[in-house]
């Protein structure tokens, strides 16, 4: 594996949960594969979970990590040709990036959307460069449109939660914020659910309809309470527009209706199903303080699954060194 | 070993004291114990001494280290239930603390005082939620009210500096400092020196009386010179008001008396006394440069010793999983 | 090995090279050497290259690291004697410099130029005091006035790309540059092209003369064309005024002739010379987009070359140990 942007990135989606288990039942069985290996985790924003589970993770392995927090402000990379430096920008990416990949491995890059652009946003402009200059193989942390080792969390726990015999109901909920938030991480739920054997429903107010490339087949329905009905697993999360419908409302809030907020009355719709959520979450806006703390929660759980999602991941690109 | 806060925390301090000795004869012994253990140091204020001593003793015992400065300006931890989240704190520490917990096998935390509510403060609200929440051992570098790893180096470098038959006169001098500093130091001191074989003094000048959980049987003389007569060890150091008679003046400056500088007069009143201080000193303010210089001055051993206590007391969690 | 500031710090330049060339073939042969030994890396400035490479290479020989970031406006170390400390600087480099020394087996400091006062920035104020009290071997990443990992790392570099038979025509050119800029490269990179066997020129606009020491014997050209005529080599950089022939312009900028800029007919005068810079490098100002992508450019082989670089005085110090 060179790459891990998407769920096909990791190939059969079984065969990738049954290494997961593995990987669980002990963590540092590994060890050989990571020895005199360096991976490199750049930040051009904040982490609190991906930035400890992926670090930890690269230790179970037995690697070498550096870690480099890049202040937007500080080090302004320049990305067009052709242009005198005379400005903010003091590096070009066309040096910075092959630079950084001569000292390692392995790359794991997080930069999120700049929500002001759909365009550069959707072209993956920032982590493509990485790909293509870098030399190394590249693992998302969170990149403007998608979150796959969040996604492939979120898969891990529902797996351990689900009931063996029954195909699960599965239901992504758009809930109010109070800031606007990039679409990475319901994107690649999206995507991550339509590629794994289960019941998928999107629900959200018109006007936030995700990217079609990520929604696939996925059903999409518009009243909240009807999609939760019976639903096993609610994973609630908040996303500014799209821009699907309405370029001009890329990045933006429509709305903060608090009706979305999920409280016990809507897990009560639910098939006493499992609340999710990526964090860090704002109670009272997505969840109440009662739903969250409920022993139907997951969120601890999957946020552990992060150390164990990242290291599949490690652990596949190792292996195709 | 389950937490580190105080001098009963670890026992036996005579056998601690054996064990130091132990360790600081070969830091590599133990490196079988932190294989595959993972130390998250936490630090919500600025550190160099603790940081560095902290890491390196973790890194003597084989553990692998994560730091995480926690920018209290750009993370801030919503601490109630029943809010609605929609101001500057992005998450919920009933989130963070367990998930941080998720990720490694000891936590080691610095959380200062604010010195605006001793109540808060003196409850040590933020350690003890790490204490409930996370799942993991926790370890002390440096709370609201006490600095165990600081005090115990300082046992560690008295010991080291006594005579062998005499029962040395340990005395805790106030001394002037132009800003407001918390008491976690000169509380950990005195609860340690109480609980070791020394004679112990505390002076300062009136209305800084400690907290009577610290001071303890200790003998308070507010005549410096008089406090000094016979000392064999001086350790001086600021402290705000801790307000115990005037809870109004909690944290306030009530002196800058620059007649209890340490100075050569000073010291020539003491048994050729030691002369001690937890670092960073402000020069000219606690002490005088000749003073500090001198042979007679710990102050470099004693910041030497905080990777033998911190070796010790991880030794000891460590040995406690 | 106890320091490393000047090419004469490491011997025999020849047998350093063919070190160089041992490591870069097999840089996981010397991890014993590493066993048990820290380093610490003190930054009063930004890095990348710098962190990373030197990361890279004190892992490679199975060192443990420890990175400080010293905010130079969070920290700020008194270092003057006999002054009252209640202004803003919380320490004295007195204190502060053995204490970190005590953390580690070797220390390597990185500290610009203030470009303020050359008296100070020549007379290598901050480091000498490194060597002085920290007790420990000093490597530098970069001083007022040296960067000698660089020009180590260029010398190597030198050497796999010149003729087997041809003594190399190296020439170091001045080229433009919006912002003040320190002396430290060109200074290192003349010192060490003097002292390996190449035949070396340096040219820049009048005014822009580097100091003595480090010019040393070799040839100053102020006509550029003439200077690059034939060379095998172009190594281009921006200084300040290094103050020598007129102290009061030290630091400033004299010329901002884009003349200087190394465009293809510069590159025409030369034997189909090979573009080196150190990064990172404004392009437009220093050099154009299309020699900088070039097949002759080696901007990031030299890059790379500073794992090696640094991994060879590691290992030096080490076996010093």
């Amino acid at each position: 594996m060179r790459t891990f942007f998407h769920a096909n990135d990791l190939g059969d989606l079984g065969q990738a949960l049954q290494e997961a288990r593995q990987v669980k039942a002990d963590r540092y069985a590994y060890q050989h594969l990571g020895k005199n290996k360096t991976l490199l985790m750049i930040f051009f924003n904040n982490s609190l979970r991906t930035r400890l589970s992926t670090q930890k993770a690269a230790m179970n392995l037995g690697m070498n990590v550096i870690v480099l927090d890049v202040n937007a402000g500080a080090w302004k990379l320049e990305t067009e040709r052709g242009v005198i430096m005379d400005g903010d920008k003091s590096e070009h990416l066309l040096e910075a990036i092959p630079v950084m990949g001569s000292y390692c491995d392995i790359i794991a890059v997080r930069s999120f959307a700049g929500l002001a652009d759909r365009e550069f946003d959707y072209a993956e402009t920032i982590v493509h460069q990485f790909v293509e200059h870098s030399g190394r193989p590249v693992v998302a942390m969170e990149t403007a449109t998608v979150h796959p080792l969040q996604a492939f969390a979120d898969l891990i726990t529902i797996e351990e939660h689900r009931q063996a015999a029954v195909r699960p109901k599965v239901v992504l909920t758009w809930a109010p914020h109070c800031r606007a938030l990039p679409q990475a991480v319901p994107n690649s739920f999206a995507e991550w659910m339509n590629a794994a054997d289960v019941d998928f429903v999107i629900t959200h107010p018109e006007g936030y309809e995700l990217d079609p490339r990520f929604v696939g087949p996925a059903r999409v329905e518009y009243d909240q309470c009807k999609a939760l009905e019976g639903a096993d697993f609610v994973y609630a999360k908040n996303w500014s527009c799209p821009g699907v419908t309405r370029p001009a409302d890329y990045g933006q809030i429509l709305s903060k209706d608090m009706s979305w907020t999920i409280d016990a009355e809507h897990m009560s719709w639910t098939n006493d199903g499992h609340f999710m959520h990526c964090l860090p979450v704002r109670r009272g806006l997505i969840v109440t303080d009662d739903v969250i703390e409920s022993p139907r929660s997951l969120v601890i759980p999957e946020a552990a699954n992060r150390e164990i999602s990242a290291q599949v991941v490690l652990k596949r690109v190792l292996e195709a060194l």
